[in-house]
């Protein structure tokens, strides 16, 4: 008999109110594992104004000398496209950026809010979109290697909007439909348990034991092989397998994405051959791409095909040698509680996690031994892929096989219908 | 007969929404006069994303190349206070106001919109309020420096708000209070002719002839004398008038204050004596400080007292040295349309624009000759002063008489009973 017992309200019995508290909880203390007296700079839409209000509480509250929050707003964007001239579709906030760079520098950690308007920009020049990207691309380099080598506590999570609901429920009214995505992304965001803070630790040291695995294999090449797809993925030289968090330069544990369901590393930039389908759609900065299929020849795309959006991803792969290659491979069961729930959320936070996936772009220096202390030449000589953009892409599912090849190309399965082995 | 009739909506016939549009227009037309290719730094709270949107709307159509608004939210501003450990009321996010400075210097323009709840934080901690504030200058000096020597062209105009209108109408309902503070802003901004743009060429052009007046008598002092007041403002040396709208470093045109009536110039931070009465209170960074009376000698307050917010006046000017000395000094007739509302705005922009004022703290550079290619040393020898804080407060009214005195004393009338002689 215990005598400190705890009165816990059950998940179900909680209102919204307490269950939006209760994500922004997970945010601030699992996702940034915020430490006392660190800033935090937050992104997220205007729509998001009563989550960030939250998650500013619990941050002030977790010791946070200072939350700045940079809020976007769907319609100064449309304004734009509609009223600028064409001169601003180059232009971007170098200050933002190196601003926020400044602050990463300092300390400060970085809490993303995804969940703006999948598509967005859907009816809007393709070139300008693409020309706007590569810009804030640029710009935002500086900040954003900060957060590609890890070198602070970072953490993206969503919030629920009318537009991305009414795309995940499309036939639902839209306060149901806003209602059903907040139960999905509280449930996917594995806060639906009595201890969500012990839970994550329980489903990190999962992860983690899967990495270790990984990483005890040494793998020269992933094979995937299913319904459009016969693809071989070489691993950067030694790459590392991650998930599930990890400690930053800074000393601190935080996990990067919530949810996270994935073990993921960096395959080698030059040997990645063969043809691969999407296995889900893409929400790409606002426009939506469709039943992509791609070949790639030493780790190169050489054709690239989509039913929808196919100009939209063809400007992608087009800003830079290294948006043609790829910069991540990771590895989901078709079990994970994403995938099974049946949802195509159109968001890359929650898709990547319900799949397998590869990513175009810029590889992790943190998903190679030693990288966070490599110099870009050394990175690229391992293997590792260096681009402005980093965009994922699904491509597993239950009917998938991945086999782990050594060099010497013996195989052994890793996968077997979207499931481990 | 004009064969080219432009059918013009009398400003009374508009909607609310034409109106937020027209003053949307005004601000950056008139404000910043806005060049096409330049960027835009808006700050505004998040009860002004509507006005915002119309802003960057016609900010887009005068060729603007990006607009980012920073959001405060009051809200959060409430839980730091509530939450945030004690270390966070010395920080900054210096990394913010070093981005914003950087976009001055790329000639970004600044528009200012004013209207947060002006007792937002009289329930809180003054030392709490006074460190963040001295914080908050410290950071934000580089940024300032380039807006108080008119590096750029910059505007601050104003947006109802609940709260506010609530303290300017407190015996209204809210909805009613608000739809009267913005009638009362739109009057106030002199949007409400037929032709607001022209109408604005015209008030400039009226306030740069008094301005040339006040320069070709080079006054040595000015003295107040009114209930409460008899002060002598030593002028500092080779001191310029200014008001109505300037040319900033970057060679556009802009109107700092919308509205504005004031015609003021820098005093000489070593010659001030004698007593002065605020006119009106002041609101100061949330706190409301009533019935300021203070006494200087030698350019310096050697006694401030005031009948409420007393402690927050005296933490203001004990912030540096600069913070008890004079940086400003304008007149403005009671005349003055916003006199003649009768309405206490509890609002700097307004309320400073219904009375002659003086104003604690940062000198303009821009209101010496030259001035603008001094560096700090060289400013303080003309009797410029220099400070973290700029706060304005009215000592005018209907029962002010001013005189201008030269070098040896000899006084002659200026304004008798608020107005000009």
């Amino acid at each position: 008999m215990s005598t400190a017992a705890v009165a816990i309200t059950p998940f179900a019995a909680l209102s919204f109110e307490e269950k939006l508290d209760r994500l922004a909880l997970v945010a601030v203390r699992v996702g940034l594992n915020l430490q006392p007296g660190q800033e935090i700079v937050v992104s997220a839409s205007l729509e998001h104004i009563p989550f960030v209000r939250r998650i500013t509480e619990h941050a002030y509250k977790a010791g946070a000398n200072l939350v700045t929050t940079l809020y976007s707003d769907d319609e100064t964007t449309l304004a734009r496209y509609k009223y600028a001239p064409d001169s601003s579709f180059d232009f971007a906030a170098q200050w933002m950026s190196d601003g926020i760079a400044q602050a990463f520098r300092s300390n400060a950690a970085r809490l993303g809010i995804a969940g703006a308007n999948p598509s967005l920009l859907k009816d809007q020049d393709p070139s300008k979109v693409s020309r706007a990207n590569i810009a804030a691309s640029k710009a935002s380099k500086p900040a954003m290697e900060l957060v590609t080598r890890h070198a602070i506590n970072w953490s993206i999570l969503a919030g629920a909007t009318p537009a991305w609901a009414k795309l995940v429920f499309p036939d639902l009214p839209e306060a149901e439909a806003v209602s059903k995505l907040w139960e999905a992304i509280f449930k996917a965001s594995r806060i639906d348990g009595d201890d969500p803070v012990q839970d994550w630790k329980n489903h990190g040291a999962n992860i983690h034991k899967r990495v270790k695995l990984l990483n005890d294999k040494r793998y020269h090449t992933l094979h995937f092989k299913g319904p459009g797809t016969d693809l071989k993925v070489g691993l950067a030289d030694d790459h590392l397998w991650a998930g599930g968090g990890g400690v930053g330069g800074n000393g601190i544990f935080s996990n990067a994405n919530i949810p996270t369901e994935e073990c993921f590393t960096t395959p080698h930039k030059d040997r990645v051959n063969g043809t691969v389908s999407a296995s889900k759609p893409l929400s790409h900065q606002g426009t939506l791409i469709e039943n992509i299929q791609c070949t790639f020849e030493n780790g190169r795309i050489v054709e690239a095909n989509a039913s929808a959006g196919q100009d939209a991803l063809r400007k992608l792969i087009a800003v830079d040698e290294g948006a043609a290659r790829l910069g991540e491979v990771a590895l989901v069961p078709h079990s994970s509680p994403i995938a099974q729930s049946g949802l195509l959320f159109w968001n890359t936070l929650f898709d990547e996690n319900a799949a397998s996936h590869i990513a175009l772009g810029q590889a992790y220096a943190t998903c190679l031994i030693d990288g966070e202390h490599m110099d870009d030449a050394k990175l690229a000589s391992k293997g590792a892929n260096s681009s402005l953009i980093h965009v994922d892409w699904m491509i597993g599912g239950g009917t998938m096989d991945v086999d782990g090849l050594d060099a010497d190309g013996k195989a052994e399965p890793l996968m077997r219908q979207g499931e481990w082995v």
